[in-house]
């Protein structure tokens, strides 16, 4: 279990490229359960929580620990039997004998907005299997750096209400001339990027393949995901992307670019639908 | 329905205090609702997610299409036979009489991590409510501007991983004195800070009255709600709050401390425990 991970990428910057190794940030599910008695005193095991987190040596089980006192189904050490990580997927916390948590609320803490919502599959796996009902990618599409570099600063003569606040994400659509289409934001990226999809759908132009989405943070698996879905074949991002989400846009032959700012980006994959021709290594 | 919200803090700047209102990026719980014909063919209606989002005219209903589509319950326009925003806590959305939903897939999609885990109450209120186990805040911490300014600059020496990919959140705990006393880093900030918890529980030092939060980010209500569940009473962020963070740290009698960064910050609550006397006006 590591932190980070090493991913060669093309390093764009005012019209020159680079080919260098870039670090990302690993981004991996993992899955809580937890074992107790039940009513009839009889073992049972359950699993509570998959969640995308950063794997780091022993802090699966402080992240299950953390989770189980932060949502009020243990109260201190006490409480806890054992702890011990099953995989590298999956971490067990024994609950004290008596603790008798509370079987429907746990079925409601089971959260599966990260994996795949049209297989429904609540396993580990799961979370990395292809949706069956995938919109093809474009591969027509040729946008050139110069337009790249406008897009944060289209977006952010928009952002009133970040410019404001500085407390929201915006996810921005725009056509493949760098023109805005819309704008969308909220404390939650994944609800500006559910918003600009949802708006896309009211203006009859999904499926999206021939749009350039761009999020004003990090590019996580659940927004590679959702942009996805909507037939997106063109991400950019302000900030990091993590390695699922690159591994995510490979496989679903996706551009995606991070670290877009001052005329500069970084190419993670799906170079071809960059117009790099002419630039200098 | 309004995107920003006006709030009065103090704001500390290199040993000066002023009084100033300042704009909070609004967070406020949204339920999405769908009804269908089931089996029977009887007309039913199903809550589906609560998601914490930022409120603006017509996005709702954007963001429960979005959300529809890109989760894979509906897979275009023409699934959806009805919008509306039945108030402004609740959208429903009518789908067409062909869909038929898993209805075991869609009470997996119920995302309660938001809700209070303790009181497991799944309403739009619930998030609100306070949760009946609560850990008193500290009353006799006292935290010098000094202090406060230092702890982005200790948290940064240990952040080794978020320099080396810039796609990660950090927690850290500190003592009253500023001393770093843990951090941890993950992709996703509320896995940051169950991990620090966590960590805090196995250390044996729960709960955390007379311990600093500091978050690398911005704080929404979800990491405050953690927070708290902790005992933590002073909670810095390096970015900005939620109009929801606000209201609960208030509500808990905590101190939030927002955008602090070079020798600044604002005190959005609590100003008590941070020494301001001999500053000037």
């Amino acid at each position: 279990m590591i932190s980070s991970a090493v991913f060669p990428i093309q390093r764009i910057s005012h019209n020159k490229i680079q080919k260098i190794d870039d670090y990302l940030a690993v981004e991996e599910p993992v899955e809580i359960r937890i074992s107790f008695l039940n009513e009839q005193k009889k073992l049972t095991t359950q699993p509570l929580s998959i969640t995308m987190r950063t794997p780091n040596p022993g802090q699966d089980i402080e992240l299950a620990a953390g989770f189980l006192l932060t949502e009020g189904i243990i109260h201190s050490m006490e409480d806890i039997q054992k702890s011990q990580q099953i995989d590298e997927h999956i971490v067990l916390i024994e609950l004290n004998e008596k603790i008798r948590p509370d079987l429907q609320k746990l079925e409601r803490h089971f959260y599966t907005s990260s994996s795949c919502g049209v297989c429904g599959k609540t396993s580990i796996d799961a979370v990395k299997i292809s949706c069956p009902v995938q919109v093809p990618v474009s591969n027509s599409m040729a946008v050139s750096p110069s337009i790249i570099y406008s897009l944060p600063i289209s977006l952010s003569e928009k952002q009133n209400t970040f410019t404001a606040t500085g407390g929201l994400h915006a996810s921005a659509l725009f056509d493949c001339k760098g023109n805005l289409i819309s704008v969308r934001e909220d404390v939650g990226r994944h609800n500006a990027l559910d918003k600009l999809i949802g708006a896309a759908m009211f203006d009859g132009i999904l499926p999206l393949q021939s749009y350039i989405l761009l999020l004003s943070g990090r590019a996580s698996f659940e927004l590679i995901q959702k942009a996805t879905m909507s037939g997106i074949s063109f991400v950019c991002a302000v900030g990091a992307p993590s390695s699922l989400a690159v591994e995510l846009a490979i496989e679903r032959k996706m551009t995606l670019i991070g670290f877009l700012r001052n005329e500069r980006f970084n190419i993670y994959c799906g170079a071809e639908r960059v117009k790099l021709y002419g630039m200098a290594d």
